[in-house]
């Protein structure tokens, strides 16, 4: 049931089609998040209208609340939150690394207590893939220890160690290859050599996906690039890549460029909800008392929803009163906003012309609109 | 522009037409309430979907933000919250007599300071309708002393005499009565020589509509519909009522047997964000642990975005884990509910069946599911 079809290449960048047993994502794709079991303010039907393909859930979250049994009585994630698209889970190891003072890694997984209510639990590889398998998801990921930013190169090289006999250990557990693929994380910091060796490994494993882990986590800008460039020499060219937890639109379209395939980010949603919005312009804080008595939408140019149909004196209005629907019309926005991003750099490499858009109508997307 | 029009009887209960000029309102109706520009959780198209016909705006919170002016200068409150169908504003009499300790009621109006930021204000009858041509409104409500409850017959006595004069003074204020119909408030507490001489006295007035006010502020439900069935009476035939912060299922129910068309509460969507729902079986509070493995949806024979799509599990663990979009959903289905049982209600009275339909239908709906 899967298959990734890369079909045209503008420099690095990659335009594919990855086929998952809830349909086709046209890459490079944008992956909304849904920590547990929604995209925050939005319905299903408010993400097919953003032209949302396939969003994340989170696998700690959802173990512990509703709890990953439930949701496999409910008939999946899918089913349980009315989402009948592809969905990817993450393998719950960021989150529980996340967790200092209340986690301790040992090889065998790592314990930790719940963030809600102190009581104690352990993730291995075994059982994030067991989670994974009752959640019902058609991307998994492997169980890898994310390492701190910064740390020492020697930390990275252990934690390395660890992450690989994770990720053979997951493979080997993973029962449900059919119907849910399974990916392996690449680790390594900013350390080229470690990267390889993590990249190589992997692909000894030979999973259907690769991630990319461990960027995004405070690093400088010039060196998550560096990393994405240096990883697309290396990775596979028929597998897809996907860049975890990155970014802002600007990030995307350099990681693009570099060959990244999928990308997911809370950015987008966690803005709109305090007040900023992105748009082709730039960074728009939409909440600012500035646009009191602005009756344009946040960007003439677009179709959304939200662009469509109100004014930025009326969503600064709801933000002011704190109404759930500004949060609500800002996501919309934003996401939409995200989605069609990737949407144009799709085109722009079919049409072989990639640098030349990412450096037009790039320029400006991580600037603030004053 | 405005016209009622009395279709049909079945004993007191009415059905009706009412023309505006942003559309037709078929009675009896319920409103669902927009406080500040928006039906907590809902957008204008979630509203069109629950079949929401008219909805209220409020004058007290409307004037202090984003202010009237604000408002007029977006054209109006249809387009400032992109609604282009009937909307009917308070005259904010009710919240500011509800200020207690920050009010002083005097013959001119009624000095206030706002619960925001305690700036002081004075609301007059003249100032009100000011308020309302701004937000141009399809129907207005004349300025009104709301008696508390319990308070003394002499007390209401009073405070009917300066209700009255504050009508007239409102009435005269009003110049824009092509496009907003102005109404009558009909005071007097529970006592039904009281009411005959507010609701004589306003139709002497000849408005275009009348509320009935000072119920459902404490007094017994027996109290409440005595009243309601004595206005029956002495109201003219050829004008709407309008029961202003009823109520339960039940209630409408039981006033509209007494000949009310036109209701408005906070309770269906108050309710929903608080986790419970109302169904034709009764009330369901969504949130309990009971339904934590429940994967029928809220009521199988509604057809409600909410219920066609979800189930009381994933409901409620959106509840319990304080993900907005469990309120949206809740709210969805309660007003959708509300309306479903005017429709209901209307069709009853068109077959002259509205006692058999309420005795029936209407028999459990206030009750509590277990």
């Amino acid at each position: 049931m899967f298959e990734f079809k890369l079909e045209a290449t503008s420099g690095n960048a990659r335009v594919g089609i990855l086929k998952t047993p809830h349909g086709d994502i046209q890459t490079p794709i944008f992956m909304p998040v849904g920590t547990r079991a929604t995209v925050k303010t939005m319905s299903p039907r408010d993400l097919l209208e953003v032209k949302a393909q396939i969003i994340l859930g989170n696998t700690y979250h959802l173990y512990l609340r509703p709890g990953h049994e439930l949701i496999k009585k409910a008939g999946g994630l899918h089913h349980f939150m009315g989402w009948d698209k592809p969905i990817l889970t993450d393998s719950g190891g960021f989150q529980v690394m996340s967790l200092s003072g209340l986690r301790k890694i040992t090889p065998e997984g790592v314990h930790f207590q719940s963030h809600i209510d102190g009581s104690y639990h352990m993730f291995t590889p075994e059982k994030v893939i067991e989670i994974q398998n009752a959640l019902g998801s058609d991307i998994m990921m492997s169980f890898d220890e994310c390492p701190p930013y910064p740390a020492t190169k020697e930390y990275v090289a252990d934690s390395l160690k660890t992450t690989l006999d994770w990720a053979r250990r997951g493979k080997e557990a993973h029962k449900n290859t059919k119907k849910q693929a399974l990916f392996g994380i690449v680790q390594g910091g900013i350390h080229e050599d470690l990267r390889e060796e993590s990249a190589k490994a992997l692909m000894r494993m030979d999973f259907p996906g690769y991630s990319i882990g461990g960027l995004a986590v405070g690093e400088n800008k010039p060196d998550m690039y560096r990393i994405t460039n240096f990883l697309h020499d290396i990775l596979p060219k028929d597998k897809p890549r996907y860049l975890m937890g990155v970014g802002t639109p600007g990030d995307i379209l350099q990681n693009i460029e570099n060959g990244v395939d999928m990308f997911d980010c809370v950015m987008p949603t966690r803005n709109a909800r305090k007040g900023t919005v992105f748009t082709r312009h730039g960074k728009l804080i939409i909440k600012a008392a500035r646009y009191k008595e602005d009756f344009s939408p946040i960007d003439a140019d677009c179709q959304c929803y939200t662009c469509r149909n109100f004014n930025r004196a009326y969503i600064r209005h709801l933000f002011n009163v704190d109404e759930f629907l500004g949060m609500r019309l800002a996501t919309i926005h934003s996401l939409h906003f995200y989605l069609e991003l990737v949407t144009l750099a799709r085109q722009a490499i079919l049409e072989d012309r990639y640098n030349e858009f990412k450096n037009g109508f790039g320029a400006k997307l991580d600037t603030r609109i004053e």
